[in-house]
């Protein structure tokens, strides 16, 4: 066979197996697959440099399958190429036995229970997926931290005859992720950053669920790229392999913004009676069609599953050769960077291993009692700057909102993330990014971030985790080390009312699997959860944090902070240690429960205050802990938090109270919503007194 | 004094009161209310038609200011133009002496407890607010839904001599505004929909928190805009009246898409120090700096609060006169059209008091019992054709899943709402909209829609409110009666996997306040579902539906389905009604309680299934309702839901069971997800066992 007929074989196996698994699964999306099979075959075959054996190195080029659907069609070229498994979700044995990371079984149990081929494609558990996607634009807001790492890693890493970071990041996407807002945000952000290492392809198949994308999408793409700051290239067949492949040399030729090529395709590709049309997107063929398909492709209609002779080698040939070359020549480099460059070299080492750098925390501030205090935020920017004075890839920004969350890096070397300009404090090699109004973006590039090793944070006001729920979410499920610092945590913000004070985000956020959630009650707690955050390796997490200053509590006359690490400790006690009523609160109401709590005990009632950071920490530690923490017979107890009561239950069961919002907040200054919410001390003890006399039959 | 000297004491009239209410409550953004008061003045002096005796005169020009934190601004030309109250926040007494919606009493208590101006602008309680802002982009999109709400007003009611609707939609939007996704999801839709009837005037002060807009956003917005179907106008100088009135004039004439204007201006105009920089934008100026700033403007420096002579007349005799003249000639036309058309002016009133046409729920379907059953979205296709049949005014659709939400009008006379076209079955009069993938717009649009008297559905997966909690919180906060329908409920969507498996979503909107959220259990409580929400006035609801199929359950053998108005309901008891064990369920594992149910009857064990559709609905019932469905001795209580088990233990307090879910989903077929992650009958009775074997110790 020719070349040319064997990037038509592999093509057309491409397509067949990704129709054979949807339908043997009876589930799953046929159409994008057929349709975008030779735009992901050419940019594989001759131009992705990644290495079969190593889906893990660093310097490999990464390919986000955006339009998550199609993920039919990733798995199919895992497979052909012989990607190995080399994730921890892999068994040790099938590591060893360099096990492909998507086998024909496989493929053959696509979308059932343990299979590698899941229905939406899942970082972590399948090696050569480099993203979790299936909500639309998260994949191509991902490829936009991934590049914007590489930019920063090249800066930071890269010496003369040293060019360790010079990857790629491609991403395939769909005509959904051109209607998302989290795409063009993500798109106004690498277009201003010339992020000329990202290329998208865009697979237009103009059809979409509810018919032809004519029916509500109607824009000029190619234009709005253009203004974005894109190169945009057009392809007009899918399948001129010819076209696909100047397009990616124009890319790749391209030193000055990302590229856009746009790939008119036809979805269903060479089903007779379901190409263009909708009902090829989320459904299986069916058996005849899927005969009929084959036969256009010239395959086997009978065959299923079907890798003809030279598919894989053909693969192998040119996919892995360059792959598997690159990596060597790269391995080589590595070495006589690392005897030239060994603090740098062990950075990166550090860095892949997620661990902490030796002195990480040697300059945590400690902060003496002051009943005036600090507002949390400032606290946070106290920490975050010592740790990251001592963590090179410890980097972030703020979705605008850096002068109030207060996450700038300070130091004299931090500098702005921004392509290199006059400015000689701007450069990629900057760690202060700027992300602009684009919370949803920011999440997800905080993801592309992590997955590219480094140790990012993204902040904003409470309220606006409504924003970018999709992509937190993500960084949940991929169990990231993501840092999302939340300020303005409460109606505590006070003037700006109720549409930005959060009232449901917490309760939000903690239902959330896999999130770990944290507010802190003063300064101390503060660098206590730091001290939990940064040995996280596998959980996002959100900082929540005050506005307004809190008292930094004495703690000579109750509990060290070191108690955050467990999500609640006792701060304060009945002096026996025996309480009839417990106070359970986090963040700025701790303090509230301190004075009630002492004039509790003035008038001889033995009450216990309970600061709660975090629920998940706490739900996670020994119910021997818990139930000394809280326990099971005291059943007085009150909760306090400035936030929705809802899921307090879990701590309150039926009978206690809990002081906290069950409506939207009010615009007035902070004093007079907490007064006008009830959030007094006096509302503390009143409430505690009343559960003692609710609980007095029961005790007696 | 000159029309052009008035021009300008009304324009620093503006900005001074905008100032003095900022400086005086020591809070809020004086910057843009400086920079923006010419384009502002200009539009509502010259083109905003608007009676302001008469704010919710139903054909007002809409003005919406997208940019909510330059609320100053709008606070200021309500007082300054003289709008009346006429909202129910208002008391009666207040309406019938024409009380001002903005008294300078309330400017002067600019974000204290109670005054008119709150910290970002809220419809319903401010007259003349149209609707709640200050989250970026939340304007932009809200406005679209009135500009087509407008386009399907004049398409449905208008008759020939009567054009009833040809009212404008205006919003003022800020450089965030301009990065927010929804505001790109919304800006490409109105597009593609040609709202000629829509113009956005965009306050480009290239300021924002961080700095300069350089820093994050250097896109060519007037391209992109272009690339959307815009017709974009720039204007050089935001203090260039005549540049501004020909603008505006140019939008007017334009009669095939919409209008972006885009006005360069710069923040804290006239401030000595602070002009063009962030420190303008969100607090006081300062004593000193407002001193020289009204020196700057020609002004009293002395002065605060002042309204010279000649202001307020020079906006009536525009402004006013204009709104007035437009709405009496409005009113006249009105009550011929009413003479010719009774039907259609009946129509009309009804819509605007948000009352049921007769008759609307005369064909709603009842469901036989049948063991196999069918989903919840598939009843509720049927329930929503079957009002809407009978309701005009009931309109909407998807985000690109109508054929998986169902949620098609299917009925001849529904037609697509398109621009018209070719096809004599698309028009602006079409009551099923196609809103793209663009979840969040959608949402907003939803409330765009609401707020111009129609009653509008929106519709995804319930995983997708992930992309939209900004909007529709917004509409929770102005008490809009939003459908918003969910499909894909849970785990058992199955193979999707976890991406589109919701699990915390249920937690998170029962969380939100003032949100119903309503997950039948079959297909008679999805009719009683909709018999709820239909009779909502101020409140949105979240239809929570399943993918797969549900049993109908035998009501001839369990309690009628018309307990869904009260949240919760006994749909089988112990036979003495006095239970033991509590089975609590919502949506499709209502039907495995009512197994486990009959297990355990079987057993001789006394145990009572709660069906509880609505935690909200239930939990604004009396005390008496709610012990006598769940009474507070029986504490052995096991609650089933697919989803995260968060918030239950409101119901099982802290001994009781929840069999839910404490992680992401998988991918896999339905059955097999849901037997993974325990969801059996033989799991919900060992659960009663062992609840009622842990209670037995406290009623021995």
């Amino acid at each position: 066979m020719t070349s040319t007929q064997l990037d038509q074989l592999c093509i057309n196996t491409l397509r067949t197996l990704s129709i054979d698994a949807v339908q043997q699964a009876h589930s799953g999306h046929p159409g994008t697959p057929m349709g975008a099979a030779p735009t992901a075959y050419c940019l594989w075959q001759n131009f992705l440099r990644f290495d079969p054996a190593a889906p893990n190195w660093i310097n490999r080029d990464r390919f986000v399958l955006s339009a998550g659907h199609a993920c039919a069609l990733l798995y199919s070229l895992l497979h052909l190429c012989g990607v190995k498994a080399d994730s921890a979700s892999y068994s040790t044995e099938d590591r060893l036995n360099q096990r492909l990371a998507v086998t024909l079984d496989d493929l053959k149990t696509f979308r059932q229970l343990g299979s590698r081929c899941t229905g939406h494609p899942e970082s972590g558990w399948t090696s050569g997926v480099e993203t979790t996607t299936g909500p639309l634009g998260q994949g191509a807001a991902t490829s936009v931290g991934m590049a914007m790492a590489e930019r920063w890693l090249a800066a930071s890493y890269n010496r003369p005859d040293f060019d360790l970071f010079s990857y790629n990041v491609y991403a395939l996407c769909s005509d959904g992720d051109m209607m998302e807002g989290i795409t063009s945000e993500a798109a106004s952000l690498a277009g201003h950053l010339k992020l000329s290492g990202l290329c998208w392809v865009y697979d237009a198949n103009r059809i979409s669920i509810e018919g032809a994308t004519a029916l509500t999408f109607t824009e000029e793409v190619a234009t709005r790229f253009s203004a974005y700051g894109w190169q945009v290239l057009q392809i007009d067949n899918a399948n001129d392999l010819t076209a696909l492949r100047d397009g990616y040399q124009r890319f790749l030729a391209s030193t000055d913004r990302p590229t856009l090529i746009i790939v008119r395709s036809h979805i269903g590709y060479g089903a007779p009676h379901k190409q263009d049309s909708s009902n090829a997107h989320g459904e299986p063929l069916g058996a005849e069609e899927v005969r009929l398909t084959k036969e256009f492709y010239g395959c086997d209609p009978d065959a299923q599953f079907d890798v003809p002779d030279g598919v894989i080698a053909h693969f192998s040939s040119q996919f892995g050769q360059r792959g598997a070359t690159a990596r060597a020549d790269w391995t080589a480099l590595f070495a006589g960077y690392r005897s030239q460059y060994p603090d740098l070299a062990e950075q990166l080492a550090q860095m892949q291993r997620r661990d902490l750098p030796r002195g990480w925390d040697d300059a945590l501030p400690d902060f003496a009692a002051d009943a005036k205090g600090l507002s949390t935020r400032d606290a946070s920017s106290q920490v975050l700057n010592a740790i990251a004075a001592q963590m090179p890839w410890l980097l972030g920004g703020s979705a605008d909102l850096a002068p109030s969350t207060k996450t700038h890096l300070t130091f004299d070397f931090a500098g702005d993330f921004q392509p290199p300009g006059d400015d000689p404090k701007t450069s990629y090699r900057g760690r202060n990014m700027h992300f602009g109004v684009r919370e949803h973006a920011m999440c997800a590039i905080g993801s592309g971030l992590s997955l590219s090793y480094l140790r990012p944070y993204v902040s904003s006001f409470l309220i606006f985790t409504d924003y970018c729920r999709g992509a937190l979410r993500l960084a949940a499920m991929m169990e990231l080390p993501l840092i999302a610092i939340w300020t303005h945590d409460s109606i505590s913000l006070g003037e700006d009312g109720p549409t930005h004070q959060p009232i449901e985000q917490l309760a939000s956020l903690r239902a959330m699997p896999g999130m770990i959630v944290l507010r802190p009650a003063d300064a101390n707690e503060v660098v206590a959860a730091w001290r939990v955050i940064m040995q996280l390796t596998d959980k996002p997490v959100c900082l929540v944090l005050t506005r307004q200053a809190l008292p930094t509590l004495d703690r000579a006359s109750c509990a060290s902070a070191d108690g955050v690490a467990y999500g609640a400790y006792v701060l304060a006690d009945a002096v026996d240690g025996k309480p009839d009523v417990l106070l359970l609160a986090t963040g700025s109401e701790v303090a509230l429960c301190m004075a009630a709590y002492e004039k509790l005990t003035a008038d001889g009632i033995r009450a216990r205050v309970i600061s709660m950071p975090s629920w998940e920490l706490f739900d996670s530690q020994s119910q021997d802990y818990r139930d000394q923490i809280m326990p099971p017979t005291v059943i007085a107890r009150v909760a306090v938090e400035q936030a929705s009561v809802f899921g307090w239950e879990r701590y309150t069961g039926l009978t206690g109270a809990i002081i906290g919002m069950r409506s939207f907040g009010l615009s007035a200054p902070a004093a007079v919503v907490t007064q006008h919410f009830g959030f007094e001390s006096a509302h503390v003890v009143a409430a505690a007194r009343e559960q003692l006399t609710r609980q007095l039959p029961n005790q007696s």
